[in-house]
């Protein structure tokens, strides 16, 4: 069968930047479309109901997982993440590219199930340059900030289980090797199944 | 170990472009070294010994497979075609990019020995401009175009077993795509061995 959209997953520790490179991702390639996650925390300043997330209780959460309605759950540091399958399914089916920002827990799932989703790890380019942008975004406390620094560690060993790893030092520079991975995976021969058939 | 030089094999129909595809892209990828096959056909016009391909009569190249000097090689249409494996291993081993253009058998040769190898398939856009091409060429006679279409079909046949496909429709956007490739190549996370354990 021939593929038509793919499943680019972006993840990497807390604080390298996945928001910012999603973002202009967008904005450079428009015809890609950001699935939205579900979770249980509470939403940070400025962040927008089934724009950010989809804000839900815990009670909830746990009967879409139940129900399968999420195709890769984690949690993490207690509280729930996780993306709605529907959405996903649906757009793929339609042959749309679709982006996932998620977690690493997560983006092994998808791996599992999807072995064509595309998983690119973002990186800080640095340990000091991770501790700075978490006390930047001014959302976590030092004790947390803590924590997540020593996770990134851990995190940073799983980069050699996805497909690409791209080091987020300026964010456009990073995109535009995302963009480079998305004409890439778009060079798959399974894109290809009925052009190569015409010539016999 | 540390990745560090890429093997990029370029291959496809005869007439589909690989030549023209291959110059462009060294003058935009200066860094890249062209690795130069060995063959026992006639030069054709304007072809330099040393620079376009080692021409050798069939004794030596014959020796040269005894003697497993030849990383691949193949036999087409009475022609012996091969690449010497010296220079291919000493630059790989030098931490350099090397693209090979070889023909398909000897590519899937050559991923077999190296899986890390990239394999691109070059192919043309259509039929009908495969064969155009083959007449504008001018190097063969209606008999022998004739043949190379039909291998051809055969060949588009085997695009599924190469790690991507560029349709060469126009040189600058097939290299402009096989340089995103590259970018995308060079993002496997064998690149960032050493990176990604300074965090620990």
């Amino acid at each position: 069968m021939e593929r038509k959209g793919l499943l680019l997953v972006l993840s990497g520790p807390s604080g390298a930047g996945k928001g910012a490179v999603c973002k202009e991702l967008q904005i450079n390639e428009p015809s890609i479309r950001l699935s939205v996650s579900a979770t249980t925390r509470l939403p940070r300043r400025g962040e927008v109901e089934g724009v950010d997330y989809f804000f839900l209780d815990k009670e909830l959460f746990k009967k879409m997982i139940q129900n399968g309605q999420l195709l890769e759950y984690a949690e993490v540091y207690d509280h729930y993440y996780g993306t709605p399958r529907r959405f996903v399914e649906e757009s793929l089916g339609e042959g749309l590219d679709i982006i996932l920002e998620i977690d690493i827990q997560g983006a092994l799932q998808v791996k599992e199930k999807y072995p064509e989703a595309v998983l690119v790890f973002i990186a800080p380019p640095s340990k000091r340059e991770l501790e700075k942008r978490l006390i930047i975004r001014g959302t976590d406390s030092q004790e947390v900030i803590g924590m997540r620094l020593q996770c990134a560690a851990g995190e940073m060993r799983l980069a050699g289980r996805y497909d690409y790893v791209v080091i987020n030092d300026e964010v456009s520079k990073a995109v535009s090797k995302i963009r480079a991975i998305l004409t890439a995976e778009k060079s798959r021969p399974g894109f290809f199944n009925s052009f190569l058939n015409i010539f016999n």
